[in-house]
């Protein structure tokens, strides 16, 4: 499928035990951090993510994060590669990020800048969600699985497809954005520009907002959908029926992407999903009632594993596994 | 991905002019026909689908037509295949059908039916979904594109995807479920046990139970919703707004499935669309509404170009390109 790497050939990456620096560049951090061959990972950096001054101060804020991690790196031979996971969008054959929820990141050109911190090894630049999913099927709850969704809940909805074991990011990149799936097509504006989206149902914006609207706490008292998980584990009745609801919407999407794409399975990540219990019994209530066609029985729903690492596992997984995660599919023609 | 072919190499495909006896199981009608190297058809023969009498006798129907479509392939040295594409479920490792419309065809064993029609051919058995989608990519409106969607929106909504140029059936062979993404989680029951499908809003069926309940024509007067499609191309506003109402649910579940698979085209067919521009007409409106992210914008969606041969056309394609359509793509592991 598509390739957006720049990796050594599959001789050479049998043999090399030198650890992936990882980047993942989020709307609130940006976490950097050693991931080597068996999918460990430390020497963690984490920084906010800039949101003021320029584009070179910015770029100063990654790349001393980056160049703090690599220095750990020297006595293992230094890195074999450089993955980056960004949100979105990305422009992978351009090698520029421009998330749209980091606006001194517009058209910052990624791939340039990392080049310039290990030259000579090459630089993979995805998708934070296709990432999340790239690590749990590596190393998390979806080991083994052959087609899967992962799904990111947490500020918003993201995520990545896997078919046939290998990445689908599809000709944009662009591939696994569940939070735009339509779930009401009569509902509110989302701010993608469409109606009814499943993140204006389950994003953890969201159900903080649900959650204020109805009294929970008040607007600039600090509690975030984080401490809303913790109340609803502890048996918040507000904060259930929140989740509970959230978890319906979730697997009215997981349905529809299931009977579309045929999966084996869905991991579910991202701070939301730290709510647990209140959160899957309502994803696994719903996939009970939504799930009609009998091949759709057979879709599981799993808790991610990896946590807040995920991204991270995943980025370095397009150069660690090169020939899994990052060569297309040999398509011959006729 | 999926190969449920047992096709023959390459080398000899290559220069193979014999023709593939394609039979294509609908609920309503069952057709078979010689299709050649060029995608041309010669030699239809549709039948009624048998809906009473017993197993043998409707084995008997469909080798009869397949019969009578075979003996003129004899001057071309015979067939170099039999595709055949069912309404499903089917079972292509058992090669066994069960359309759920057409009960004495219940894990009716077409592999073992059809290997009896002409000894030593290969035989594929495939859904009628991505049938009619390869049929549009190999011959259609699907020509040349990577990643698309075709579907029908007939007396119910079937597809089947494309994804880098190649069927994508997922593990159980039945990816492509469009008419079974939820466009309303709190919307009516489906026969397949799920509420709120697109199927309900957007099939043959829907359409004309909707008409009638507004007084267009009366139950059991013959009317159908090819009727309906006549009226709405003729002006008339109840059938107009009954097919914008249509194209606005199709819209909706076709960005759902482009934001997750990111999709180039999808090709729309079936008796529904020669309703013509009321139906696409109000399918685009529908699109500019609901696809907020850039990367949904190139998504276009264009009309069937094959009418009722897609099925044939596609179930043999599986035949006379068996390395772009039935080969799987090939995996390597590290």
């Amino acid at each position: 499928m598509s390739a957006h790497s720049h990796a050594s050939p599959l001789s050479s990456a049998a043999s090399d035990a030198r650890p992936v620096l990882a980047v993942d560049i989020g709307g609130t951090k940006i976490a950097t951090a050693l991931v080597h061959p068996d999918a460990s990972v430390s020497h963690r950096v984490v920084v906010p993510t800039p949101v003021t001054g320029g584009r070179e101060e910015a770029q100063a804020v990654v790349t001393a994060a980056a160049l703090g991690v690599l220095e750990h790196a020297a006595a293992a031979g230094g890195v074999r590669g450089i993955g980056i996971g960004s949100a979105g969008p990305i422009d992978p054959d351009a090698g520029t990020i421009s998330p749209v929820m980091i606006p001194v990141l517009r058209d910052a050109p990624l791939r340039t800048w990392a080049s310039a911190w290990a030259p000579d090894v090459p630089v993979n630049l995805a998708g934070d969600g296709i990432c999340m999913a790239v690590g749990e099927h590596w190393a998390g709850a979806g080991l083994g699985v052959r087609n899967m969704l992962g799904c990111t809940v947490s500020t918003g909805v993201g995520g990545g497809l896997i078919l046939d074991g290998r990445p689908w990011t599809g000709p944009s990149a662009n591939a696994g954005h569940i939070g735009h799936v339509i779930i009401d097509p009569d509902g509110s504006d989302c701010p993608c520009g469409s109606r009814g989206c499943l993140e204006l149902a389950a994003s953890g914006t969201a159900l903080l907002a649900r959650a204020r609207a109805a009294g929970w706490s008040r607007p600039g008292d600090g509690r975030t959908a984080a401490d809303l998980a913790v109340a609803a584990r502890a048996g918040d009745a507000l904060a259930r029926g929140i989740f509970a609801e959230a978890g319906r919407a979730l697997a009215a999407a997981f349905t529809s992407v299931s009977a579309v794409c045929d999966l084996d399975l869905i991991v579910v990540g991202g701070g939301v999903a730290q709510a647990g219990r209140p959160l899957f019994d309502a994803i696994e209530a719903g996939m009970r009632e939504f799930a009609g066609l009998p091949f759709l029985h057979r879709t599981a729903v799993r808790p991610a594993r990896l946590g807040a690492d995920a991204g991270l596992v995943g980025a370095a997984a397009f150069l660690h596994l090169p020939q899994r995660y990052a060569a297309p599919a040999a398509v011959p023609t006729l």
